[in-house]
């Protein structure tokens, strides 16, 4: 039997004065409440508020950090039974996909995702040994019994996980029905969306004229005309924030901004709605839509996110057979100064408006994000993300970006999860390498404590409160 | 009242055996003389030798790290009452500006410019808490009646600081006054000028024609041809050496090199000459020019210096208003082993070139820096620059180029500033962090501390002696 | 004199947790075989087995990390009297030589070279001072007798070494005597050739169509068609792996890989054979070689390799008068995820297949290799390479690959040597790091000692194997 694994000093520096001063700053924020501003959690567990099945649709189906690794040790995605293209499993046994998760659960050390479930396993379901292959159908039991009960019902869990507001995304067409029920349903949990009208904005995308007539419907008006489509999306934002939203986010291969002429882009949305799509017009249309979803913002006041760099479904082997996010999508290079440049200089300098910007290019940290975040007003810079959302990746975030953009151009921690079981792990994580990153000014008499004190709380909470205005 | 900042063991990493080592080598490196090879201080104030006006001309309306940050999180560059255009100002209070800095003063934690002035308020002004809004009155006064002694003007300050030789940077066409003013004067303090001639080798400079015109009234001669201006470059750097000048300083978007044929480079600059610059010129006589500067180099003796990759006036509302240097400028991603591979091939293996690169793009210190310096014997390194003349940044530089290029292929520190009294705590953050990164080389067995002592003075001291030939 | 410089804990961080860690998992791992599947060694050394000449020729002249740096500092290869173009050397005294060697010594310091030369001097030929200008002639003697003594012949080196397989790198065109006469001569070293069809697949090759009659000659058919060409590098990978090779090399400037339809591929290798290259061809080619390379490793089961973002040959004067690997070759910017994409789709989901990936771009790691690494089954990560090949750049490398990509989707150490003799002081060096970044998790709780010592016995030796499939 391996024994348990969670140190209460885990993850920061072993040099004492750099924890010491850590865990002070840890102790306080770790009894802040949970603000989580971006997020995939699939909002109808919150209206069903049913037991979430057995441990492996609970921890591998939906989580493809998992099985990548898995998958990039030979292991098949049809012996995991991950849900294929329309849903379809194969049904194996989910005790025979467990233990073939236990016995290479070692793949995970020193990994992140290896991070977040040793603190679920042990934090949320109190098991004190790690997997491995002997002890997994025992684990597999312990958790199957614990997921019928009361306590394990995913509104008491959000409670119990200390989560003051949660956000969704969601597709721009979305009805948010489920938003919708959670709030006459009276219970009190805050669950938030946010407004992606990434199938909207990207002719790319195959189903586009499918999602415009979509659109139409819920508009109640033809879009026949570029004008018609912008008020459309005017409306749809307007009902997003009738539900609750506060922030916008859009995914971008490159966050490449340019306003089109009126005659440019009428002649662009006259030819994609007529199915044709000349080879820029994706680009040229995607930089536009960037530019009028800030002008928007300017408006409405919601913040704006820009995730990009994502090569999504690299693997056509993968894609073909189980779809979208399947942890087939490879960081690129990604460029920002001169990408960025048009919509900085257009409403960069707007103290009202908000744009948060991510990266999967980390030498983009010190070069070109945190020197554009500590100049224009309304440019913030979103905290590492997806493959960088991890101790060392965390580390090198602050390290790179604070002595350019300080501490108050970022906006604090997103989970960014579809796993909801994980949103408490993963916040511990960020809290602890935050801390430690303190604390390691602290003890190089960089900073004094008490001033690390207040910034630990900052980066905690006040900051993502006030980046996405919640 | 916050208490005083300033550790004697600051930036030293905690663990005991790398800041013992620190602190050793520290100490005997504190006392070498400053020796600054670049900056932009103006020489005027040791012509004129008078008190700095008040305290908020002397550290906000000159320091673009400054109020960058202070714009970044909001505040208005009219509120800080930055000088516009043509030297207008508001005329607001400066004790008003004051107060808006000291309440925002918090923003610095964790950046350099904090860093920098803590020792400026704690060691040149001997004020022993930390500026905060309470605190911002008492601090204007304090630092409002020293300015007003003899010990506070610019010469005194210069010998205080224990500063051996100073180089400005100058353009090609500037006459030198100050420099010629200084030497006259008999004061022994060394003021050197540096030859920066980007006016007149870029094309894309609107004033370009209206620059030759001056540069032909200084060199006596009708520039009609391109040899005509080679002439007159040269003759230039004569008077600049006349005058003290030991180097040269190079601005260009990208560090590409290539020689034009006569024909072609005739073609181009008779074009410009009439006023018509085509596409690719700016570029194409940029890169010819840096193949001249550098064979002007070889035989003059002068050290030629290049500094790329910065997107110059990134946000054109300021740039409008204020003009240059607003904290504006945002590097991107630049190139060295294809854009200096002519050059290198030309002039590198001369024993007696001296050409000193520096970057803002810092993947390239492993990947392409460090392995050109570590071959060539003409290239050497400049120091972490600008945004990396931090902490942090200065500690990745050593990280990353020493395996590569050893110490001696870098050319010690430059403080690259416009702000005369912050000189002294640049060179003792830059001191610190090369006495912890020996200190950690000495704590990992991996050099002796005999052998640190030595490479510690070297960095400090003799090799930008040597590099700059000062 | 110096004292002697190599401590036991040498390497490994200060902090006591993380170096007692690390010491426990060196111990363990050091007494482990080096298994040296990828290097540039002679293997005639291995067939004639006689005494290496004198300390000159045996670490300077074919060592160019050694005269890179002394070029660097001014020194000329003549002075070093590096063999020229042709194997010509000028004579100079060995001793005069070792004296400038021993006289700029102090250039290694913080060097992974020095690091390395430490090693040799001291635990292998047991001297216990530093080298300098005083000492170099003692040490010349010293080591000169040594390497007189039967201890010291190559064999006995190889046993003392304690290598259980070595890899050299062979031309395709290669007929492998030396590996053929080691075999037959019944000394039971296991040296294995890998097949390195360079030569072959590079249009660039100003040699090519010689090659191709080369080769021709080998396979005993005319080579008039592209097929012809595909047969006969299947034969000689078919004779290389009966000669005990597991691998194949591919260096290349970019890994773009590309498969031609039959009518392409067909008009540009009758183009090569004419004589004639378009400007596009050879990327083409090497493109859609790359493809054919891995469809080979499919059948035949040879781990490919793929080395690339070396722009060799950057000093056209040394490349003159020298010829190739004489320490001109400089890293660029490297691009994969789109680069690879197509290999990957073809080949990568087959987990018989196994492709080890090189970088000299570190921006690389965290964004774009370890993401492909920890997805597709068929790609492995190859070690820190050569510049990179050092303390502080295996420390970067397990901190940017390890989160994504795990240990497990990496290959263990190669010393990529020429260097015989050095050969046990890089592997030493690659345990030591991966001993103190396994220390660093343990002391931070990541991991648990008992995991750590798993994980540093499949880095040291297991995966290695597998990898290879030694």
């Amino acid at each position: 039997m391996s024994e348990c694994i969670l140190h209460e000093d885990r993850f920061f520096d072993s040099d004492p004065s750099i924890r010491n001063a850590a865990r002070e700053l840890y102790n306080e924020a770790k009894r802040l409440p949970i603000v989580s501003p971006h997020g995939h959690v699939d909002p109808k567990i919150f209206v069903d508020n049913k037991p979430f099945p057995h441990p492996t649709e609970l921890f591998i189906a939906p989580d493809h950090y998992v099985y990548r690794m898995l998958y990039s040790q030979g292991i098949k995605l049809e012996e995991l039974d991950i849900p294929q293209r329309g849903g379809k499993t194969l049904g194996v046994d989910p005790r025979k996909v467990w233990q073939l998760f236990g016995e290479n659960y070692y793949l995970f050390n020193g990994t992140p995702s290896g991070v977040w479930l040793d603190y679920e396993f042990n934090i949320v379901f109190g098991i004190k040994e790690k997997l491995n292959g002997e002890n997994a159908q025992k684990y597999y039991d312990t958790i199957n019994e614990k997921l019928q009960t009361e306590e394990f019902l995913p509104r008491n869990l959000f409670k119990h996980f200390n989560i003051e507001v949660l956000s969704t995304t969601d597709a721009a067409n979305d009805q948010l029905e489920h938003h919708k029920a959670i709030k006459e349903s009276g219970w009190d949990g805050r669950i938030v969306p946010a407004f992606r009208p990434d199938a909207l904005t990207n002719l790319d995308n195959p189903t586009w004229r499918e999602d415009i007539k979509v659109l139409e419907s819920l508009v109640g008006f033809e879009i026949s005309k570029y004008q018609d489509f912008i008020k459309a999306l005017e409306l749809r934002r307007e009902y997003f924030k009738e539900m609750g939203a506060t922030s916008t986010d859009h995914g971008v291969l490159t966050p490449y901004t340019h306003k089109l002429s009126d005659g440019e882009v009428e002649a662009i949305f006259s030819r994609a709605l007529r199915g044709e799509v000349y080879e820029d017009d994706p680009k040229l249309f995607t930089a536009n839509m960037l530019m009028e979803m800030a002008r928007m913002s300017c408006d409405d006041g919601l913040t704006m996110q820009i995730h990009s760099g994502s090569n999504r479904n690299h693997n056509s082997v993968i894609y073909d057979k189980y779809g979208l996010d399947k942890g087939c999508d490879i960081p690129q290079q990604t460029e920002y100064t001169n990408n960025l440049k048009e919509l900085l200089n257009a409403y960069g300098n707007d103290t009202n408006f908000r744009v948060i910007v991510f990266t999967l290019d980390e030498t983009t940290y010190s070069r070109e994000l945190a020197p554009l975040a500590g100049h224009y007003p309304a440019m913030k810079l979103g905290p590492a993300w997806w493959f960088h959302d991890s101790i060392e990746g965390m580390t090198r975030y602050r390290q790179m970006v604070t002595e350019t953009a300080g501490f108050y151009n970022t906006v604090g921690f997103n989970d960014d999860t579809r796993a909801f079981v994980s949103i408490p792990a993963r916040h511990d994580v960020a809290r602890r390498i935050d801390a430690n990153f303190l604390g390691g000014l602290v003890a190089r008499h960089i900073i004094s404590l008490s001033e690390a004190r207040i910034i630990m709380k900052d980066l905690t909470y006040n900051l993502v409160k006030k980046a996405y205005k919640l």
